[in-house]
């Protein structure tokens, strides 16, 4: 018997070898609480990243991507705020973006094309520059604290309304010996990647190469982050990033590839699964399968629109096992749908089946829904293929939030 | 100085000459409520009809659909019960609609082909038509009694979530001579009618040949009832119904068309604004209107995805004028859009312009936002075509509305 291939484990973005990090409180949050992270890779690392494809994008997309592609795919680090979006700012944000790195830059003595940056929060309010400026010797000197290296304190300092921080790490036996991934990310409203004010870093000590590394990310991601959603919300700012440090010496080639695909999949689900926990006045978590799909185009529709309906996600929020929203989604989704074939089903409850309500299993599926981790399933019944998407409960207290976000 | 052409006047679908209606409680609702609505034409009317596109299409609307083909467009009366979808039921769901249009059938003394049926209510809930059949015969005892002939009744007895019932009549002054047109509509949850349990039914006591009455409702329905939502949610037992008795005696043909046609749309545009007033814990009308858009697809599509946007609607309950949520949904509607000659606006107050923030004017626009009839505005950048959508506030007491709907 041989042990799993991937183990999860405790820690973050510094659980891999060679990664330090840090978060302080820079005074750009009125309240004072932590809001400039770091996150060092002692050497340079092999960097890849996926922006929003959102068609008004922040200063630190833009300069994040330009740096990208100046540095050929290495980096040194991420700078990252929270408090201001630096959205829908023109040049001045444009250049407090650049700012923030070149800053960044000088204090590692590094190129500044190898410092990429982020940030999350208010939407057309201008980066306090200055701020960001004075705080980042406090932040260079944090680096690497405490028994974790940091990874806390920066997964902290990346928050908005997040009710609590998301890290995730697991441990991959490769052929060549044991590599780390590490990650932390942030929610909490804004949030249907179409990688959205969703942010993700992760980081690993696998030498991958830079072309390997990014194929690796857009397929963990497109099952991870971009199948979930808080409120269908594609945010200005969404980005994930990944740095490969090399430090354990284990060189990741395509032998070794679906392992650690495997492996980053598992990283990114758990941080994607925590931002939705997380989610603006969430109370549950709620997986939507679609079965029985023409297509997985059909499929994966089907579930957004399931996922993202306010009557289906109220209903859920009251416990009301009241399937008929869901057969209406699917219907209004624009995919091949036979509702003389279908099924809904709230767990392993069967509420509609073939054509037909099966009502008597109503109050079972009542005292189902009383959980927090919640299953539903719809079968088009139009074909093989299905999709998962994760989201969550609508409530009133996501009404609170955003009704009163500024003020 | 000339009259003008198109005058409003209360009253609904009995104001048109040649209609009486009636609504009387059945005991479909649990509350006891008026839940059986009649309208009969006196004589034989020209009919037409629009239809959800939802792909689970509710009993009612297969029937009125079969009915309305094999009379060739005519139709006596229309037939509608509120407190039960009669969705997703079924053979016998089936059957029930058309016993529904057979026992109305009957006591008029016409044809079933010559009934519409419409129902509205929970989804997946067997059609008590026991109680349909014992109720009918006091609806015919109280059709057109009153001084408004039963239309008020009506127009309560197709109510579910409905805070107040919606009625509309223009009075018309063709070369002919006068004519009158008057609609009800319901809302008020699980509404964008993609003809959406949005139900309107509108009457003219015009005599219009069958081919243009439907091209007329078709454009009518298409600029009010299908530019409306509440919730994204397209259910399955939309219809709007429209029926002409020519009981005035004046003809509309292609001279009097346009004319006939804004008069319509006046009615239809007063019932669809009825409903987003109306909508599930709305405290607040907003128009949306995108302007420099490259082509009317895009500018509606995007009119729709802010008017949907849980983060626009919750910061206008608010009074948050967060201008840049608008941008955000606006660069993730997949329409052309150039954020530096993009313009978001809140009444007349600029809030963002050519790429820069005006938060200056932000304090003028919050108190702008404590209005209950709010304009907002967003400007693409990217051509000259434009587009308007009604929708509402999103609010606390529509989640404890929907969360708690059938409990």
């Amino acid at each position: 018997m041989t042990a799993p291939a991937t183990s999860t484990m405790a820690g973050g973005v510094t659980a891999p070898r060679g990664f330090r990090a840090a978060g302080v409180a820079a005074g750009i949050k009125a309240n004072k609480g932590l809001d400039l992270a770091l996150v060092v890779s002692d050497a340079p690392a092999a960097a890849a990243a996926v922006f929003t494809t959102n068609r008004a994008q922040a200063a630190p997309i833009v300069v994040s991507r330009e740096h990208l592609a100046a540095s050929g795919g290495t980096a040194r680090a991420i700078v990252v705020n929270s408090g201001c979006a630096n959205a829908c700012t023109g040049d001045e944000g444009l250049h407090a973006a650049r700012e923030m790195a070149e800053e960044t830059a000088r204090q590692i003595g590094c190129s500044a094309r190898e410092v990429l940056v982020a940030s999350t929060g208010v939407i057309g309010v201008a980066l306090p520059i200055d701020k960001i400026r004075a705080g980042l010797p406090a932040a260079f000197g944090a680096l690497g604290e405490g028994p974790d290296r940091g990874g806390a304190s920066a997964a902290r300092a990346i928050m908005t309304t997040d009710p609590f921080p998301k890290e995730s790490a697991a441990r991959l036996s490769l052929a060549g010996g044991e590599v780390l991934i590490g990650g932390m990310a942030k929610g909490s409203g804004m949030i249907e990647p179409m990688m959205a004010t969703m942010l993700g870093f992760v980081t690993t000590d696998a030498a991958v190469p830079q072309a390997l590394l990014g194929r690796a990310l857009r397929a963990a991601v497109d099952e991870t982050f971009n199948a979930i959603t808080v409120d269908g919300e594609c945010s200005t700012n969404d980005c994930v990033m990944l740095l490969a440090s090399g430090a354990s010496g284990v060189t990741v080639d395509d032998r070794g590839y679906d392992l650690f695909l495997e492996g980053l999949t598992s990283v990114c689900r758990e941080l994607a699964m925590g931002i939705v926990r997380g989610g603006e006045g969430a109370t549950k978590l709620v997986t939507v399968t679609v079965t029985g799909a023409a297509s997985i185009a059909d499929a994966r529709k089907c579930a957004k629109a399931i996922a993202n309906s306010l009557l289906v996600k109220t209903a859920l929020h009251g416990g009301d096992p009241n399937w008929g929203r869901l057969i209406a989604v699917a219907g209004r989704a624009g995919v091949a749908f036979e509702p003389d074939r279908a099924a809904v089903t709230m767990g392993s409850i069967v509420l509609f089946q073939d054509g037909r309500p099966h009502d008597e299993n109503a109050p079972q599926a009542a005292e189902y829904l009383k959980g927090r981790n919640l299953s539903v399933g719809v079968n088009l019944g139009a074909g093989s293929t299905s999709a998962t998407v994760w989201t969550c409960d609508l409530s009133a207290e996501y009404v609170r939030i955003n009704a009163d976000y500024r003020t």
